[in-house]
């Protein structure tokens, strides 16, 4: 038993999310029963997709329901067991939640994975070696699959998702251009990040000013690309695709707040013979392994060492959460929370 | 040697193409040349690509150049060879363009082949057995790929590509549904086609009314979409697809008058994990003889027998053409020129 603060959904957005949707309760945690576990959280992930969740509409997950403690990866310590998987001190990795602690039935397949942080820090299994960096894996991979010497571009370059797409990218012998919003991050991209170029979306706010930054920094055009947010960065970005040019789409932070963002021009999708594919990377469980082994090993070499903006207590979960979708993060957005 | 009437691309359209955009003109054939072949043309095919030719700007196909005769699939028979490959009497499809005759290098890979018209009329070596039968083809088997019992939808719906695409998707165990203009269309879709339903967009002008009536002819959704026009219909599409369902681009006969359509909410390519493929036939010869196979096999089983409107002689092409673009054909819209 433990005071367990937790933060839960606690009413929904109309339009942008404030922080007064959400609610920080406190309650103890329940004793446990034959086969469950206590986990003590030592960092919350905060990612774009649970805007969506947030919303009542259909969205490309499940609704949050209101009253319920916010949906999260999270990293942490077993502090208690009754089940023979796991016992205190594990390190574990699972979906525990913005709470400081969660109780979790070890027989469920998914729920809870020992990790080793013998090469790899605990945090970067809620990152680069974890639904980030497999989730970028999965796009560049499988659904770009480039080839070397061709050109991919990803938006929200400096976030955890395309800090670990310029390493695998570059792996495979591509050029890799990033967008991401400010000279700090542009500038963090191409130095540690090892982006070939990174193009300033606030210096470049419109279609035909980024497209003409597109052009510049893909001279050969574009092959492939990762789409994180959406908006007249796409329609740019589809002006300068190759031919038989593949798109992941991920997301799409700039549709989240309910306005719909339309796409300027679908025909180029037949000109250019594009393909363009929406994944949701907890629906190809069957990549993980082959795809965490490689952001092991490249975290291990040294060739990943994304940065980490880390806020401090689950009190601010909801402040940094809100500043990861407007960007206010330096890659990697997590909450500390010991 | 015989006198060749052609028609040229004579001034490119400025919005709207018209008639005064071609010019008929009269030559004499040349003499033929060792290799060559003099080829009589008894029909030729319009197709909504060469709508796309006709523009100075990138399209999804090359430039038709000015005061060339305009580019076209056509049937015919060998009149006159120099080519130990065809002999008089031949029956023969290629690529002649809008003209009565065409001199072709027997050698020159897939320019000329010859056919067989015991099972299967000449003409539909022009449609259901030619390219629109091959692009309703690798449509729904190469990308759709749909799995029995699902639902796909076709737009265009009884024009050449259409009329394929329901007889292969009810061989596949699918639900077929059509869009197409006007209510004889619609009954000649499913009474003569075997759709299982067909929408009449002229009644459903607008996303939200074509939405509904997509939701009561599909009511499982959409799985598969074959997308001919763009516009609207692919946005009330969208809004009714299931998850991964995946969505084949081979025209968009709305866009090709210079305005771009927008697609109103991209955002759902995530929601609902869709794939969107465009792509031209002509790029993937290699599927044409499996294609070829199945379509000449359902044409000689009586499981594909589209219609077609024929315009009689060389001069009836261009306004024939426009008015295909305008859907006033009533299945494969070809011109007689024997």
């Amino acid at each position: 038993m433990a005071t367990n603060r937790q933060i839960v959904l606690d009413n929904r957005p109309d339009g942008e999310a404030t922080t007064s949707n959400f609610k920080l309760v406190t309650s103890e945690t329940p004793a446990l029963a034959d086969g469950q576990v206590l986990v003590r959280h030592h960092y919350l992930s905060l990612d774009p997709y649970m805007r969506g969740r947030m919303n009542e509409s259909k969205s490309y997950a499940a609704s949050q329901a209101l009253g319920e403690v916010m949906i999260g990866g999270t990293v942490g310590e077993v502090v208690e067991s009754r089940s023979p998987k796991f016992k205190p001190g594990d390190q574990v990795v699972g979906m525990g939640g913005w709470q400081e602690y969660s109780v979790v039935d070890a027989d469920a397949p998914g729920m809870l994975r020992k990790v080793d942080t013998t090469h790899v820090p605990l945090s970067y299994y809620l990152g680069a070696v974890g639904m980030p960096g497999v989730t970028a894996w999965y796009g560049l991979v499988k659904i770009i699959n480039p080839k070397p010497g061709s050109t991919v571009v990803v938006s929200a370059a400096s976030g955890a998702v395309g800090s670990t797409y310029a390493a695998l990218a570059k792996a495979r012998g591509c050029r890799v251009v990033g967008i991401a919003g400010g000279p700090e991050k542009c500038r963090y991209a191409v130095e540690e990040l090892h982006f070939d170029a990174c193009i300033d979306y606030r210096v470049h706010g419109d279609v035909k000013s980024m497209s003409k930054a597109l052009k510049e920094a893909c001279p050969d055009g574009i092959d492939g690309y990762f789409e994180n947010v959406g908006g007249y960065i796409l329609d740019a970005v589809l002006l300068r695709t190759n031919a038989f040019a593949r798109i992941a789409v991920c997301g799409m932070i700039a549709g989240y707040d309910g306005a719909p963002l339309p796409l300027q021009n679908p025909t180029l999708i037949l000109i250019n013979r594009l393909t363009i594919e929406g994944f949701i990377v907890s629906e190809h469980v069957e990549v993980w392994p082959e795809a965490l082994k490689e952001l092991g090993t490249l975290v291990a070499q040294g060739k990943l060492k994304p940065r980490e903006s880390v806020a401090q207590g689950l009190q601010a979960a909801p402040e940094a959460f809100l500043g990861l979708l407007k960007g206010k993060n330096f890659g990697k957005q997590l909450v500390k929370l010991i």
